[in-house]
């Protein structure tokens, strides 16, 4: 595929890792954080939020906020759709449950 | 009571966190580590093991083993019991299960 057909999906690119990466003990670590505990909480009703709206919902700076939204996507909590110049997080609950049955129940009780 | 009516048990005192003080993110951040998962892992079959024995089974000096152990005890996933000179360390099953239902089994899956 050329450059000159590079969808708009293509050319914002945003990393996650694939499913058959994710890794429990990693995951585990990483929603040990109160702060990040509870944005996946905030995430458990699936309904996919802008970085703003998680940030004034934590009632962090947003700069707070996009680190640890940073640090979920990575280890393949969250999903970030860029949609404009916004980007939409959700969690990844089809993947997270698939590879670890009954996590994000845990997670979100 | 007078120290000459101490029991052993009360002579040997071994701190566990009260089942009501067991918190999620705490636990989650200790348990995500590779070798204290597997830990867990082991433990899962309810069977008291010595300090010596889970050492052994994780191929860990056990000073290290020990670290590990103390950390998981000190947030309330394991209970130690001591017998004479040894130390036996097994699942707090029923208070994770009753805090935290389904947690152990996303741990041991």
């Amino acid at each position: 595929m050329s450059v000159m057909q590079a969808s708009p999906a293509a050319r914002e690119k945003i990393a996650h890792p694939a499913a058959s990466a994710l890794d429990l003990a990693t995951i585990m670590r990483t929603v040990g954080d109160p702060l990040r505990l509870d944005i996946v909480r905030l995430l458990a009703d699936d309904r996919p939020r802008p970085c703003s709206e998680v940030s004034a919902a934590m009632g962090l700076p947003v700069s707070t906020c996009s680190y640890h939204l940073r640090l979920l996507r990575e280890v393949g909590v969250t999903r970030t759709r860029a949609e404009g110049t916004q980007r939409f997080i959700s969690l990844r609950r089809d993947d997270l449950e698939d590879r670890f049955p009954g996590l994000i129940e845990v997670l979100t009780h």
